[in-house]
């Protein structure tokens, strides 16, 4: 694994967008193996992700040599590599807070137990949820989250709870040991370097969405009325 | 209505980082009102989204003069007006291509309703899902959409299909008219610049934290054998 080589001097140089490239390659690798196709040139992978094949092997040279001059990349080796670059070879112990609509479409979810991710318990604050089902799970109080995270050995947490509960939720996580957290939640967290925090933030981008298309509704109406 | 007056000069001048700024000083203001709050600083607006005063009296001073010096911002007013510059002072007609657990959860979020966001058509092509329900809707086949789209006056589309179709997808949105695009496949899209597309990628966020969670592992392994 010749990545390994490299994991410990360049930790602190892998930018947050290169991980996110990194991901997306990944996906592009799948659809070709799924296709049949055993090598793919840097171009190619540049091509449908719209970026440059000089960043797309800068991107690769930063873990190993992956590809040989000419040639490209062995697909199956490189969704290998990059695969076990980015975790994807083991499987996370996931917690759930929140039991509500997010927390039930993760679980329905099948990509995400396929990419590695087993959701093993479920919490909630809601009186008339906790002792009830999400999936094949009970629900958990979320008090007793400090209590069970010894014994769940939970690797991520995700806050899927309505937005004032989501900072108490996170700093619960965090005291309960866990290192990696998805927020749901509309709102920006505050947790200690040692965590690392990644928000899916839907309302944002549907906000961002409506913002735009009523300024333009709103330029055409000016221009009708000019 | 103050921002009017501004809206048609600073158009191209507001970036999208603005925008998701007001987006969540719209939330810490609805959270400000329901505890019965009447009056805001822009310093305690910066505090609970971790940036500067400055920042925010910047942001704000974009689209008019909301506060009065020394006595802030009435709260109430403040959250009609950033309600009425993002959009949400009026209903959107959106469709939902792809009827699965992403469609399903879309139409059960009552926050989705409450924002303005009205989901009026539901669209798939597996043969096992059209004719059957997503919520109240009848799932149409998803080729239909270009004849039914003039009826439906969509304003906006939710890709939530599988990464292959995603592309496809679009592209028929575009020619059904919708000018606005939310997007849940993990894959880069490619639209006509007079549509704004919005991307929720789930999967990146959640394989960004996994490869941060590995890494660590692999240092403290490392650490151990050296």
């Amino acid at each position: 694994m010749r990545y390994f080589v490299k994991t410990f001097t360049t930790m602190a140089r892998i930018s947050e967008s290169t991980i996110r490239r990194l991901s997306h390659y990944y996906r592009v690798l799948e659809e070709v193996e799924a296709e049949g196709g055993r090598l793919i040139s840097s171009h190619r992978l540049a091509e449908r992700e719209g970026i440059t094949s000089a960043q797309v092997r800068k991107d690769l040279s930063t873990f190993g040599s992956f590809g040989r001059r000419g040639l490209g990349y062995s697909v199956a080796h490189l969704r290998e590599e990059i695969r076990s670059i980015l975790g994807l070879d083991r499987r996370w112990r996931v917690g759930v807070v929140g039991a509500g609509n997010i927390g039930a479409a993760l679980l329905a979810y099948r990509g995400f137990a396929r990419q590695g991710f087993d959701v093993v318990a479920a919490f909630d604050r809601d009186p008339a949820r906790i002792g009830g089902r999400l999936g094949d799970l009970v629900v958990h109080d979320v008090s007793q989250l400090p209590a069970l995270a010894p014994e769940l050995r939970l690797d991520m947490g995700v806050i899927a709870t309505p937005v004032r509960a989501a900072q108490e939720v996170a700093d619960l996580l965090v005291k309960a040991g866990v290192r990696g957290i998805l927020n749901f939640a509309p709102r920006k967290l505050f947790v200690p370097a040692v965590v690392t925090l990644r928000n899916v933030d839907m309302t944002v981008e549907l906000e961002s969405l409506s913002f735009t298309l009523a300024q333009r509704r709103r330029v055409r109406r000016r221009n009708r009325s000019d």
